[in-house]
């Protein structure tokens, strides 16, 4: 009877990123040293603000990635944990810089470090973060794997300044939104699952698989954060729903509402999103307008996209226990929302 | 009763192209009369393959395109006709070259004209076309139109390099491919939309969106072409089923079925296509793999999330029979393939 309720438990649970984190285990937990080990400075401030936010912990989605995709090329060397490391430094880097334009209060269901070391240290931490992140590079000494993240570090950064000058505008456009989080998210999980078969010495195929893998799951991985804010719950999303509403950061389910919807409702998601003028009731009219043009569920279609276009990059690898983890873990992404 | 069986008749059609032909009408039939007149020349081999190819007729759905962005952006002058012409002429001069790339024997439903007049002939004449075409873009004098259809000219010119290079290879891989039909049809579709609302001087954002809304239909005709390719029959397709198929001619279908067959699977993919070494029953065998692996479903699905994408973009604009038109455009692209 035990084991009945088990088995209905895990099939209430759905597809989970376990597996994935249960075959990378030993290798993340290397990678978690090795960010504490790196973070170490003679400036005290540096390990305290950097802690605060790496060693917080997150989801730590990036280097999972890498050294997932190290294990399915076979690589049996060590500077995938360096590498994987790296990435974590490149995304924490920008998540600090990120959290002083955005203004955002809370991150990784903490209070951001600007909220409490102030905004100058924030940046400058940032700073420290990257650099670091690029001597673990030169470290591995490969230049191809330099190539990618290097290119990934500056799209991210190109990513941010367009955010910056198109994104407190509701006319922004699906187009416009999408090359936003291509380079914002989506280029660093790419970067972090290609440079994995570049260190294994594998053909371009592969490379270039891993990278619409790494890609597409970033796309469909954040479009999905996206509708979640509006639906989850503080547990599931580590930070409050209707977090973007309150900060006036336009996502797909509002520029979608936005465009189907008539001038009043215009106004509203205006005065609301780009002004960030806001009175009591305006969520739950928000939330109402999402509804009403079902822009939530086709965001959610549009993940399911990217979702399966990222399952079809795998198929060139064999068949085996850490492809069905990244299977699962693109699953994991997309239903994660239900 | 003969009412009834109309409706019913209407409804077994499903969407059609008819609505945003009617209202440009016209207008396509000055481009028609401009692009008879632009191909005079005193060279007489010139008016008589260009006629061959674009007085043959085809879609026309470039000029299509510029001449309803136009109606939707209110504007009331004449070169959106002249515009027009210059998009047909510059698809028109691909279409020469890639015939001759692809050594296709038919085209539109008739003799490929390479297969007529030979190959120098078809590679100069779609010189001769790009070149008219350049005239007319500078008579109409706009700068801004110059920089869109030269990059897209640009674009569609590195596509071709692309496929060159990359195009007969079964594991190129979903997102290699998606990279040569944005290049080699969705950038025109893009280009064709997008310089109307600059003749119309009308702001970036319905710019921005008549651009998305081409770029997203084009990718999606042509996944429902390759679909079409394999399911299709030749009055529908103006060429043969299993035509790309016989030329070894990589498309999604094949690609998906490629990533997810086995080693036997491949090796059949590998013969048939990129070596060209076809046997009877072989493209009966290609189609019990795509139907096994369900890709032509699969096809269809990817171009129904950018026909989505393309709907959506049009959102800024005023509701109208235009709009409503170039909506029903887009489901037709998609549901022509039922």
């Amino acid at each position: 009877m035990a084991v009945v309720v088990t088995l209905d438990d895990k099939r209430r649970r759905g597809p989970s990123l376990e597996p994935l984190l249960a075959l990378c285990a030993e290798d993340l937990a290397a990678c978690n040293r090795a960010i504490t080990e790196r973070m170490t400075s003679s400036v005290a401030l540096i390990p305290k603000l950097a802690d605060h936010l790496v060693g917080a912990g997150g989801k730590r989605m990036r280097p999972l990635l890498t050294i997932a995709a190290a294990k399915l090329c076979g690589y049996k060397g060590h500077d995938h944990v360096k590498l994987a490391t790296c990435v974590e430094f490149i995304h924490s880097a920008t998540l600090l810089h990120d959290d002083v334009v955005d203004r955002s209060d809370l991150r990784r269901g903490k209070q951001a470090a600007h909220a409490v070391w102030g905004e100058k240290a924030s940046v400058l931490v940032g700073d420290f973060l990257f650099t670091r992140a690029f001597e673990l590079m030169v470290e591995v000494g490969s230049l191809e794997v330099l190539g990618i993240l290097s290119n990934a570090s500056s799209v991210i950064a190109e990513g941010e300044v367009l955010q910056l000058t198109a994104a407190n505008d509701t006319a922004i456009g699906e187009a416009t939104y999408l090359e936003i989080i291509r380079a914002k998210t989506a280029k660093l999980f790419s970067a972090a699952a290609e440079i994995a078969p570049v260190l294994a010495g594998r053909p371009a195929a592969e490379r270039a698989a891993l990278s619409a893998y790494g890609m597409n799951l970033g796309i469909a991985f954040q479009l999905v954060d996206d509708a979640l804010d509006y639906g989850g719950t503080l547990a599931r999303l580590g930070k409050a729903p209707g977090d973007d509403f309150r900060e006036g950061k336009i996502t797909l389910p509002v520029i979608l509402a936005f465009l189907r919807g008539d001038a009043t409702e215009r106004d509203f998601w205006r005065r609301t999103m780009e002004s960030v003028e806001q009175r009591e009731g305006d969520l739950q009219h928000a939330l109402s307008l999402l509804e009403r043009h079902g822009t939530l569920h086709d965001t959610l279609e549009r993940a399911r996209h990217y979702g399966a276009v990222a399952r079809d990059a795998l198929g060139l690898f064999a068949d085996g226990a850490v492809k069905h983890a990244m299977l699962e873990a693109v699953d994991f992404a997309i239903e994660r929302a239900h």
